[in-house]
C-alpha cells in the first residue's frame, strides 16, 4: 500500500506508526501489527496502533523513533520474524548455534520483535538455560553488532561487579589506582535501575559521565581512566532492550548475564579484566556453589572472546561502605581515595585493585599507589577531563537535609543488614533521583550494640519522601539486632 | 500528579496514555511504563508514551480504550502488578495456588500486565507447564470473571474442537442435529487466526455472526441453537488477551488450552460437551499419546467444574472435507445437511453428534436426523434467526473466480495431504478475509493417481492474489504422490 508518510510527535520506546482505521483494514492489521514500510530503498518496521482523526486516509502517521521515514512509502504487513522460530526452539529447550542466535540478536537490534516475543526470549532463557557454547556465541553476536573502541596498547584493563551489593562502590576507587599504575582503564557503568544509585550516578554528582565513543577515547589518552555511563554510547545495543525485558520480571539467566557483560567489555577494547562476584543472603548469588559456577563460565567465555578473566568471588551478604545514594557514596569514595573512609570498602578495593594489577602484569602495588596520593591525584585528573571541579572535597557534598536517626531498641549484636531494605529505604528517601538522599549505616555485622546506639542515618531531600522511608524503617527491620546466642531468624 | 484528561483519538489495543516530556520526567516514568490514574474514586492503568506537541505540561492525553477517563485526575508511577510475582513464581517451577491464579487472572483482564510480562506467563506455562490442579484453578478463574448465561435446562450441549486440521467444519452440521433433537446448544466459535477459515468466517457466509448475550439466549430459545461469533461476547475475556500473546509464537499449553476451552464452555452454561481432539502428522497433537492424556485432562477439569465431558479422538492427519476457505467449506455444510457432500465430513459429524446425544441421555440417531431432513430444517431456522437467508442453496455461494487448478505429474496413490501447506495456500489465495477464495481438494489419503488427475483448485478473487498462492503451490507438495511401495518421505 502507498502511503505517504507524515509526522507525528509521540515520542514512543517503540516505533510506533499511526494508521487510518480505514487503511489499516484495507491492509489487514490489527493494533500492535508489525508493518514493513519500504522508504529510499530502505525497509524499516514499524508497529501499528488506529486513529480515526490524527492522519488522513493515504497517511502514515510517524512518531519519533521513525522520524527519519519522510515522502513516499510502500507499507505490507511484516513477515513474522526469523528469531521468532528460535525463540521457540529454545522454549522447547532446543540448543541454539551461532546462526540462530545471531539472528534473534539482529532481530532484537532492529526492533523487529514485539515485546511479547521478548519477554519469551528472556524468560525461555531463563527457564531452559544457555549453555556455555550459546552463551559463547551470544556474547560474539552481541559485540558484534555494537560500536567498538581500538586502542593500540596490549593491556587494556577493566573491571564488573555482577552487582546486588548496597554501598559496593568501589570502581571509582579501582579505576584510579589501576589508571595511576600506567594501565588504561574505559570503564563504563551503569545508572540505578532498580537500586539506590548506580556507579554513573555517583559519578554524576562529581562530573558529567555522559560522552561519545571519541570524547571517551580523548579522555582516557589523557588519564588512561574514564568513569562514564555505558548507556550514551552504543557498545552493546542489544543488551540495553535485553535488559529492559528483564527487570521488570526481576529475572537474570547467568548466560545472559555473562554475554551481556562480556561483550561490551569486548566492544570497549578491554583485554583483561576482573569481575567481582559477591555471594550471600541478599546478593544475586546467594550460594558459593553457584558463584563459582558462574565465575568459571566466566573464565570461559572470556577465554573464547580473547579475552584474559580474573574472577573474585566475595562476601556479599551485608552493604561494602558507609553510604547508600549517589551523594553519600561519593562522600565515601573520596574519603577512602584520601587515606580515609570505611575500611571494608579501603581493603575490596585494593584487593580487587591488586589482582587486576597483578593479571596485568603491572608490577605497582594498589596500597602504595592509594596511600601515596597517587590514585586522589589521578582520580581529581580524570574528573577534570569529564567535566567536573578536580578540586572538590567531602564537605562540597552536602548529604539531604531532611534526616531520620535509627537507634538500636534493644542489647545484642548485629546478626544482619539487609542489602535489599537498605536499597529500598534509600529509593523510598529519593536516590537516585535525588541525588543527596538516601541513608548512612553506623554498623556493620557483629557490632556489639546497646539500646539507643545509633544504627543508620535516612537522608532525604523533603520531608514527603522522609515519612515515606520512615513507613518502611517502621515496618521493616534492616539491621538485625539479636541476642549472641538467640539462633532463631524466623518462625514460619 | 494532579493532570487534566484529553482525549486523543488513537486506537490502540494497549490503554495508551499521552504525557508532555515535561511532566514524565517529574513523575519519573519512562515510556511503556505504567500509571496508576484516580477519576471519579476510581482507578485505571495506563501505559505510558511521550509527546512534546500532542498535549500541553498538565495535561494526560487518553486514547481510545482509556475514553471513559475524562475530568481532572491523579497520577502516580503504578506499582508493580502482584501477578507478576506470581509469573516469576511459575518461572522458577514452583506450583501456583488458587489465589496465584486469581490475581494473575484479574490482572490480565485488567490490562495490568506488560506485554513483556504476559509473554513471559504464556512462556512459562508452556515450559513449566500447568499442573491438573492449577489447570482446574485457572479454569475457574478464568469462567468467574467473565459474563455468565443462565439456562433454566438440565442439559445444554456444547462441542468443542481443539484444530490444527483444515476444512474440519463439522460444528455447523452438529449443532443443528442436536438442536433438532430437542436439546440446546449454545454455539460460539472463533474466526481464524492462522487458519484459512474459523467456524465464525463460515457462517458468516450465511449470516450474521455477532450478536449481545441476550440475543444469543432469544436465538436458542428460539431455535435451541446458534452459531455465533466467540469474540463478540464477554464469556471469558481473559482468553482472547491470552491468545493474542500465544498466537506469534505458536504455543499453545495443554494446560491453558484447557482453561481456555472449559471456562467459556462453563460460562456459556453448558452442561454436556464433546470435545474433539484430532491428532496425527501435521495436527496441533500429533501423537495418540499426547492426545489421550490431553482427552484425560479435559475430563478431569470438566468434573472439577461441574461439566460431563466427552472426548473423541479422531484421525487429523489430513484435511476433512473438500472444501478450504469461508465460501468453499460453507458450500460443504450445506452439501452435506441436503444429504450429500463429502463423505468424511458426513461421517465424523454424525459419530461427533451421536456421541453427544447419547451423553445427553436423548434417544435420537443422529444419522436419522440428518436423513429426514430435520437438520437441515433447524440449520435454516437457525440461519432466520440470526439474520441470514433461509433458503440459501449451494448455487448461490459462488468459489473465487480466479482459479488454478493442479494436476498430478507421475502416477501413484495419494499419501499424505499437508494440512499446513493447505492452510497456507488458502491464505496466500485470500482465505479467509476474501469469503470466497481457499482450495477444493479432488482426493485423499490412499486414492490412486494417474499422471493429469486433478489433485485440487485453488479459488482467489483476484489474479493478484492467485499469483501468490501458486508460488507456494510451485515450491511445495501439498498433496503427496508415491508409487505404492515407496517407504522414502524426505531425505535430511
Amino acid at each position: 500500500m502507498k502511503l505517504a508518510a507524515q509526522y507525528i510527535d509521540i515520542g514512543s520506546r517503540a516505533p510506533t506508526v499511526l494508521l487510518n482505521t480505514v487503511d489499516a483494514a484495507e491492509l489487514g492489521v490489527h493494533p500492535l501489527d508489525r508493518i514493513q514500510i519500504e522508504y529510499d530503498s530502505r525497509t524499516a518496521i514499524g508497529i501499528v496502533e488506529f486513529t480515526d482523526e490524527l492522519v488522513e486516509p493515504g497517511t502514515l502517521g510517524v512518531t519519533r523513533r521513525l522520524g527519519y521515514v519522510t515522502g513516499d512509502v510502500d507499507v505490507i504487513p511484516a513477515p513474522q520474524p526469523n528469531a521468532v522460530h528460535y525463540i521457540k526452539k529454545k522454549l522447547d529447550d532446543i540448543e541454539l548455534d551461532k546462526h540462530e542466535l545471531h539472528r534473534i540478536v539482529l532481530d532484537i537490534k532492529q526492533d523487529r520483535l514485539s515485546d511479547v516475543e521478548l519477554g519469551a526470549y528472556v524468560t525461555g532463557t531463563y527457564t531452559n538455560g544457555l549453555s556455555l557454547e550459546e552463551t559463547m556465541y551470544l556474547a560474539e553476536c552481541m559485540a558484534e553488532v555494537g560500536d567498538a573502541i581500538q586502542w593500540d596498547d596490549a593491556v587494556v584493563a577493566d573491571k564488573h561487579s555482577i552487582g546486588g551489593v548496597a554501598g559496593n562502590r568501589v570502581t571509582p576507587i579501582i579505576v584510579p589506582i589501576v589508571a595511576a599504575a600506567g594501565i588504561k582503564i574505559p570503564k563504563t557503568s551503569s545508572r540505578a535501575v532498580t537500586s539506590p544509585a548506580g556507579t554513573a550516578d555517583t559519578m554524576e554528582v562529581l562530573c558529567d559521565v555522559e560522552f561519545s565513543l571519541d570524547e571517551i577515547k580523548e579522555i582516557v589518552t589523557e588519564t588512561n581512566g574514564c568513569l562514564v555511563w555505558g548507556g550514551s554510547v552504543n557498545l552493546s545495543p542489544v543488551d540495553d532492550k535485553i535488559i529492559r525485558a528483564e527487570t521488570p520480571l526481576s529475572i537474570d539467566p547467568p548466560g545472559q548475564i555473562i554475554a551481556s557483560v562480556l561483550s561490551k567489555k569486548k566492544s570497549a577494547g578491554s583485554t583483561h579484566i576482573v569481575i567481582d562476584v559477591p555471594y550471600g543472603e541478599g546478593a544475586k548469588v546467594e550460594s558459593l556453589a553457584a558463584a563459582r559456577e558462574l565465575a568459571e563460565d566466566f573464565k570461559r567465555v572470556g577465554d573464547h572472546l580473547g579475552m584474559h578473566i580474573e574472577c573474585t568471588i566475595t562476601r556479599g551478604s551485608q552493604p561494602i561502605g558507609r553510604g547508600i545514594g549517589p551523594v553519600l557514596e561519593a562522600r565515601d569514595v573520596l574519603d577512602t581515595l584520601a587515606g580515609n573512609g570505611p575500611e571494608e570498602l579501603r581493603l575490596k578495593s585494593l584487593r580487587l585493585a591488586d589482582i587486576l594489577l597483578e593479571s596485568c602484569g603491572c608490577g605497582g602495588e594498589a596500597a602504595e599507589i592509594l596511600d601515596s596520593g597517587r590514585a586522589l591525584a589521578t582520580f581529581r585528573d580524570i574528573l577534570a577531563a569529564q567535566g567536573g571541579d578536580p578540586d572538590v572535597t567531602v564537605d562540597d557534598l552536602v548529604p539531604g537535609r531532611h534526616e531520620l536517626p535509627v537507634a538500636a531498641d534493644r542489647a545484642g549484636v548485629v546478626t544482619h543488614v539487609d542489602n535489599r531494605l537498605v536499597s529500598d529505604i534509600a529509593r523510598r528517601a529519593g536516590a537516585p533521583r535525588d541525588k543527596a538522599a538516601g541513608m548512612v549505616l553506623h554498623c556493620r555485622v557483629g557490632d556489639e550494640i546497646v539500646p539507643g546506639d545509633p544504627l543508620f542515618t535516612v537522608h532525604a531531600e523533603s520531608a514527603e519522601k522522609l515519612t515515606d522511608a520512615e513507613r518502611l524503617v517502621d515496618k521493616s527491620e534492616a539491621v538485625r539486632v539479636r541476642s549472641r546466642d538467640e539462633a532463631l531468624v524466623e518462625r514460619v
